[in-house]
């Protein structure tokens, strides 16, 4: 499929790849043992070429009622790479309470960010605190600038519906994937999407997969097979149902009637 | 392998098994849509003969500098299940302040947690704020009248460390593994590892098989692919080395020189 991630990625292995994660896990365990506090990044850790040059700065613009899954998976990858720094930001900014009830944070105020090399969108069924056009506005403006604009999930739907994603291919959640043209968007229902700068995952789960293209992408493939052997990444689901045309047909259709045109791709999110 | 989970689930599907996902989810637009807050679950469910049933009580223990992911991933399953439970605990209770100084909760306090139908232990590098004997009493305590006793990744050690997997088989994350064997369990390299009302999952990302696993021993294998399903579980990694024996050599090579022991299953927690 020419629409997929293309798997040979460009870009030599990172030559100080490990040496930021082993500080940080070495260094860390020092300061931690010490402290008793959290592990501290780069605690103790050696300088090398590639720490001398400038980190990817990564944004997740996260917001009340998405779905931490969707952005605990990537998020994991990236914290194990070499020379990346991770950041938060939600419309409000603060702690943020996600979907189910959960608490998440700490996140930088949206409107405050300036530019990021990467952002990405994760996904929830409950969209409706980025579809304000002031907030959309604020995710088409880091887009313009940013090296990579990603998403997990329905991600993708905030990302088009902000205008960034007008005639590129992008992924989301099988159910809400054909949600994308209204926007102007070329729905693909492939795991991994790479359009030019922009780089997509499909539903939730495929987060963690799309963290491992991204950190490839970022930090070369040899430096994404330690995150990916670090985070045990060899999955061995005990079922096949991970999509409608694997899932048993009983299976399948339970789901459908309870997300109503997940059969078409056009469940409709909380806009 | 006889060790590993028996993939020929017990029980019937659970013939309640969509109903309160689909009433979360729409009773949950509906309620969000009114309210503009978090998703309410149940918030306008149907009542049925499982409804009607007490909900199975599951609880996360975490605590200070754990791995997000551990838990994230059968959070997420678990949520998606009809009549589950899912509740936090932490040793000091309220926000926890995980791995990579990410902010997590609300969470009860585990000394005030009187009993549940599932205990799991999420895993982490620095297990220090667990291993105090007054916290371990409390893991144990659950642990002896829980239907059934749970970990990812090193969160096994913890529960060994308490004494309850005594001759038991166990997961954990590759690296550390064979530190079970110091708290008399059995190490089991496979990803979900069912020893009795004893089920753990290995490093990080097993967490979502797990997940699906213990989802299935709950509420049968129609709910558990239902979830797996709208989770979109069709893992497709862009790399192969999710395991040292999957892993090219100059990849394991590196990750075993960042987690010393690691080569041995012998890499030490921060106790």
């Amino acid at each position: 499929m020419p629409d997929t991630f293309d798997m040979t990625i460009s870009g030599a292995p990172s030559a100080g790849g490990p040496s930021r994660r082993q500080a940080m896990l070495m260094g860390g365990i020092a300061v931690a043992a010490a402290t008793a506090g959290s592990l501290v990044p780069g605690g103790a850790r050696a300088t090398t070429i590639d720490e001398a040059k400038k980190p990817v700065d990564f944004l997740f613009a996260i917001y009340p009622n998405g779905t931490l899954l969707d952005f605990a998976g990537p998020h994991e990858i990236l914290t194990l790479l070499p020379n990346v720094k991770v950041r938060f930001a939600s419309p409000a900014g603060g702690l943020v309470t996600l979907e189910n009830g959960v608490v998440f944070g700490p996140t930088e105020k949206l409107t405050d960010v300036t530019d990021v090399d990467v952002i990405c969108v994760p996904g929830g069924l409950n969209l409706s605190a980025m579809m304000k056009p002031e907030i959309l506005a604020h995710i088409k403006r880091l887009s313009e600038t940013a090296k990579y604009v990603t998403s997990v999930c329905t991600g993708s739907i905030i990302l088009a519906a902000s205008g960034a994603l007008k005639g590129k291919r992008s992924a989301c959640h099988w159910a809400f994937l054909n949600d994308l043209k209204k926007y102007g968007a070329i729905p693909d229902p492939s795991r991994i999407v790479k359009d030019g700068r922009f780089i997509s995952g499909g539903g939730v789960t495929a987060g963690i997969d799309f963290g491992l293209a991204i950190a490839a992408e970022l930090r070369g493939a040899q430096a994404a097979q330690e995150a990916q052997l670090l985070v045990q990444y060899d999955p061995q689901p005990p079922f096949h149902a991970g999509n409608p045309s694997d899932a048993p047909p009983n299976v399948r259709n339970a789901v459908y009637k309870m997300l109503p045109g997940s059969e078409y791709g056009l469940m409709q999110p909380i806009l």
